[in-house]
């Protein structure tokens, strides 16, 4: 069995939402799972000195109109959220806490959580939120909401923020293929590619 | 006839140089013509505060190994200059008198430009630098050094330069169809799709 695409994003990244929607059905082309890692984007940026896009001249407004243009082209509802961009600690923790009992309720999850925000485009900061989301999937509110402020699951997910920067990955989405790093949604027919050739 | 599409560029940028080789194919696979704008990244830069990638922390790295992948990818050479990145004002201004006499002309040397610096990795800031590729297409070396001094071009790259500001391309190649703004060599396989369906 070869080993799965690691997929790192941000569930307070547009990219990643267009991305979230693809990447299983790529993977499985080619007989691969996905592992999909949430990380903390934020740290990325102090790392790089990069600023969310809604905020950077130009590149913003290019965006905006790009992040429409996508949704349109995947027949995808996106909206951007009033409150934008997130901390997503609650829903990312939460997900490590779904992961380690059951990776496909978790990976399920994960694309409810992408919905909400930029789908539906209501607010998922907070635990109480992220819970509201997660027992649409019948997963128990309480102990999510317990989760989100566990050690276990706080150092999970900082583990992964710190070695996804540790790789490389600045930006979100960012996929691994047997290391191989992709940055960005519009990077996945190269993935794609790379794994019908096995590389080049 | 349609609209040509416009291919604004800086031939410091390797994501240009790749899309160089790609850009007219994909118009005349659509009945178009494209039209060569290079203009001054730099300005862009100063606009976004971006820096050039390799000087951004694991940006750079990232887009050394993404160039070079390209490259293989695409069966082109590649090497990163000596000297980069390097301002181009000398090739761009002889680009705009040569495209005022010679458009295919202006667009041959303007290939031979991105091959000399990013293919062979020769210095091509000077203007002598530019007129020794010119000469290798019949270009009269001692008319393209007089060009680049000549207040006409200078104005010529300033507006195409300020244009480009204008219309928000904050990176190169970025590439309009019908108004359309398209950043990067990697969304080219969207400006295709988009020539096909009309827009979406």
């Amino acid at each position: 069995m070869p080993a799965p695409i690691e997929f790192f994003f941000d569930f307070a990244s547009p990219y990643a939402y267009f991305a979230a929607h693809r990447i299983d059905a790529i993977a499985a082309k080619h007989g691969r799972e996905v592992e999909w890692r949430p990380f903390m984007l934020g740290a990325a940026f102090k790392a790089t000195g990069m600023m969310p896009l809604t905020e950077q001249p130009l590149r913003g407004d290019y965006a905006r109109r790009d992040w429409d243009r996508l949704a349109r082209r995947m027949n995808l509802p996106f909206v951007l959220p009033e409150r934008f961009p997130i901390v997503t600690l609650a829903a990312a923790r939460a997900f490590y806490w779904l992961a380690d009992r059951d990776r496909p309720l978790a990976n399920a999850f994960a694309l409810r959580m992408f919905q909400a925000y930029f789908g539906a485009g209501r607010d998922v900061t907070a635990p109480e939120a992220v819970a509201a989301e997660g027992a649409t999937l019948g997963i128990p509110a309480t102990e999510l909401v317990a989760a989100t402020a566990d050690p276990v699951w706080k150092a999970k997910l900082k583990e992964a923020t710190d070695e996804a920067l540790r790789r490389g990955a600045f930006g979100s989405p960012f996929t691994f293929v047997d290391g191989e790093p992709f940055w960005g949604n519009d990077r996945l027919d190269m993935v794609d590619d790379w794994l019908s050739a096995g590389g080049w």
